[in-house]
């Protein structure tokens, strides 16, 4: 494998030889942006392409806040330079075109990380409903919730990159399912609160400043298809409620449960201690409860709990949405899928 | 009964003679100055005294942006003014401060439109453990959530303005379960998301605006008074958490029903519809969902609702946390004591 | 005259006969919505008809916000109707189609306000560069800058409402180069900020809410059309240089200027209490410093200065923009015009 | 010279031994916290202590956005730790405090880099009216405005860290003057715009959310002490005026000034590509206008400029006021001083 730099990047001193060429398709979006931050000035790998879509390319100067950072030429999307000259590819680009992208990228040996929404629920009748254009699972497919299937992203040959919603609300909610916890038959309601970013950068009314300052606004209600990935994460149904909040990055995800009788604050502790005692990215703060501003520009989801004397919990989790809910979360799987520390590049 | 103009006020054009004198304690707080800035321009009273306890007073150049609409002096509390010049006073102090003079002033023959919690819970084990300090409820008392108590109201010497986070809650709860249409024994969860003027005006550093810009949290979690409220008026077991949102005004409340068999969203509709359709501050926009930024500085509730086949409902609702969730229904509550239209001086 | 109340509107008790009909052409935009607020509720005119161009006709579904304040529906743009069923109609529009609508309802006899800056300018060459679509203007016509062209507006067929920025900058500035207290042949710098809401309502790059939220931004240096108003009011050469600012509504303009020897700052607020001391609408705060908070969601224009021992003097304004900025004191002219009390509705 | 790592700190793979023992003093502010996150993690320095004055010692629980990041306990300040166990001390303290403390720092030994404002001054007059705590400057004192003052500060033995308004005006201004380019005799207006971080911690009525949110306001207007510091550094009289701005982070300094006969846009592009052209954290954007946005959470001074055809410049910069405005050029001192590359552990 030879190593190709790319010409913008400035060396770091000491870096050693890249352990891999990646590349980033769609590079112009929030979570692309996001990624090239990350990657420009990751110490073990090397950037060697970042594209975009027809209208975007040679965009570099309207990313100004990446000048120094990145300085190289946003190309246009080219499936044979990205399997020409990367190792791995990450996609940030539309459901529809990652659903097209990715196969023909795993069947020419490339290695993939999906940001995209299409290939993240593995029931074909599910994913036929929210994302009608993805046909098949590509071989070697991981869902990328790295702390909870680290295994399995080690060796995939792609990785569907969680979604955001999904990221918050199934690393608190998951291990307490899974140690049979939660009391069966009860419901599951899931309140997430998020920041603007996560509606994407094409400008809408919806995203209008006026529309969102001073304002908060449930969307989604019954329909969202965060929801169904939160229910195969969760193997049960869920009551997923997404909310849109006057800030730009950072999710919320207030979580309600039932326990199982004799169920206790300390229970839920031990639990997650077990879970996330070693994970770098998970810190636990209850029975404190996290706040967006501590995770903020970083890869950490925080954790609070509280259980009350009739056996009713409140579960509180925060990320960053275009980090630990998306780009950070999408490094760390690449980390780990090239047996790194998983934190390289990352603090 | 006579009347004493303030002499800070302008006369209104056309303006026929007040129907009472109104006084206010409390004067410069956030509901205060609201309350300030809704009387002196209201067309049927007369604001005959705004006062504040002791370091406050005179402090009516610390309210610039009440200059030209009220440009009397903030006089110190004095109860025996208040009892003197004013038929119906509104208490905008803190709970303790209200749970001492509210009952002087009933004694004293004039009307009291409370906006404290001190006198809103009317179990008294209950009372004793949010509001301590609260020892007997003075004779007349109404709850006063104007659209649902109307009557109570009307014939109240002393009326409990309800609380912000129940304002908004029961006001689209309370008809559903009044109409048996809310399966019993089931959880209700009300997760509740407010701005930061709910907090009142003291700095610390919950309020300091680099804690809360970029930042969401959840605080009060089976212990904040207001769950206790809900509950009263809900009479059931709700679970109830409270956000701390980046915006100045508004609460919007996100509410988890499971309906009882054969319960559709049309159910739902036509209670509210009996309930509400000639009601000039709610209105319904349900099956859409409504957004704080629609009620921002008004004195609306706007009701939004959601069913699906399984028969979960999700309600939302909005207010102004400052008008209706505080002095905006404050004088709705005084116009209807007064025999007044209930929404004079509140467009 | 025979007045048509629109449907839509709720009478207000106690309300006397319209002294005229009115109607909005461009209803849907933030300074429609602010038109529509306020003059379906004012107590003097009947407002008889709401447009808007082809797209948004029919939309009222899309506002409601103001639901129960007006009901009645958006019709698409009618010059005939306009002609037909107003006597005075506000023109909210791109400064285009103000351009063609303006000149053909003078001439049918309707008297117009024009929101658009299509007709500010007076002088030809000026008008040609900085609104092209302009050719000429029509008879009868007034600047709007209530406050300081109160008889010309009283008695125009016409009236071109301020643009925002001059509004916030002449109210200060004008009385001040008018009393000779400006040094001749110093510079004037006028640093303005502005909230969002003056961008208008089209969803852009630049509006989204991800772009401006925990931003700063200047724009338009030496190319605003803003800025040849501001020098047309001042009669004199100003360094005008907006600002966007994280937040919704408001105008902070802070004016740089070398006062004339002697010069004191007793010798600026005797000309500003002179000028404007008995306006309803304008505060003096000065030496205090006046902030958008005071003047939002009002009419008024607050005003404070403070001068040094050199000479050298700053002015800071603020204004809502879409209010005193535009909306409210298209209103404030129209009562001028009507002959009412300029507060009428604006309280 | 041993080093002392700290115990709190996770070792990153592949660190070499640390070239200095570094401490903090003052770190629960806000500089304090980011110095923290920086030191904490930068690749060539051990991080000896963190210390705090009494109240807030042990306070680490109260730094929950630093676990996992820095995990050490805040200790109670100690003159004799700090003398004893760093090579340099970064003061993060009130101007009195610092002002007792540099002085004996600097007697032991101890390099020290000060945040607070008591060292800026050097003419003595100027720094009694500002800073009366002070009474002399200590020996080997630079002033770090690192990319002008590198020289300086790389063999000093205290540097005193500029103020956040005069770090953003400087850099874009004082390349300009000293280029003769500045007509010489008029007026040089600066108005800048900062986020409300640069207030400091405490709760106060000026920083309470609600008192920010969705307003904006000028402060300090011929009285605020950085338009000294401002003044010292441009060698003429300038005039200052700083506003609040409702974000957290971030400072836009507008900078009006008239340009000597035949000074042209490219003149000032030439001077500033000689001063800057080789800097790491400085993006020249000019003719272009750049905006806090890009600046935020980096190390970044960005600046942009235009002229028009009279002779009067435009300049404008941005800066994250608690990186490059505070704690960031601190750490960029430090790499000077040290020998290190000046963009160690700030990318």
């Amino acid at each position: 494998m030879h190593t190709v730099v790319q010409p913008g990047a400035t060396p770091l001193a000491g870096e050693s030889a890249p352990v891999a060429r990646v590349a980033i398709a769609g590079a112009t979006g929030f979570t692309g942006q996001e990624l090239l931050r990350l990657l420009s000035r990751h110490p073990a790998v090397a950037l060697t392409a970042a594209m975009s879509s027809g209208q975007s390319a040679g965009a570099s100067r309207r990313l100004p806040a990446l000048t120094r950072l990145w300085d190289g030429a946003i190309a246009p999307l080219s499936l044979e330079t990205l399997a020409g000259e990367a190792d791995l590819v990450f996609l940030a680009l539309p459901d529809s075109a990652a659903a097209e992208i990715a196969p023909a990228l795993v069947d020419a040996g490339v290695r993939v990380i999906d940001l995209s929404g299409a290939f993240r629920l593995r029931d074909q009748a599910q994913r036929a409903r929210w994302y009608p254009e993805t046909h098949a699972l590509p071989r070697g497919l991981a869902y990328g919730l790295t702390e909870l299937e680290r295994q399995a992203v080690a060796s995939a040959q792609m990785v569907a990159n969680p979604g955001c919603y999904p990221t918050a609300t199934l690393l608190p909610l998951r291990p307490l399912i899974s140690a049979g916890l939660v009391s069966p038959g009860t419901d599951i309601v899931v309140d997430a609160k998020s920041g603007v970013s996560g509606a994407g950068k094409t400008p809408s009314e919806r995203t209008h400043f006026s529309e969102v300052h001073g304002s908060v606004a449930a969307y989604g209600v019954f329909g969202h298809r965060h929801g169904a990935e939160i229910e195969q994460g969760a193997g049960r149904e869920v009551n997923f409620v997404p909310h849109l909040m006057p800030l730009d990055r950072g999710i919320l995800s207030t979580i309600y449960v039932r326990l199982t009788p004799g169920t206790t604050e300390e229970s839920l502790a031990a639990v997650f201690d077990k879970t996330y005692g070693g994970e770098p990215f998970v810190r636990l703060v209850g029975p404190a409860l996290p706040e967006i501003k501590h995770v903020a520009h970083t890869n950490f989801c925080d954790i609070g709990w509280r259980v009350d004397a009739s056996g009713r919990a409140v579960l509180v989790s925060v990320i960053d949405n275009l980090l630990k809910g998306a780009s950070g979360q999408a490094v760390q799987n690449m980390n780990v899928m090239l047996g790194l520390d998983q934190t390289t590049g990352l603090w």
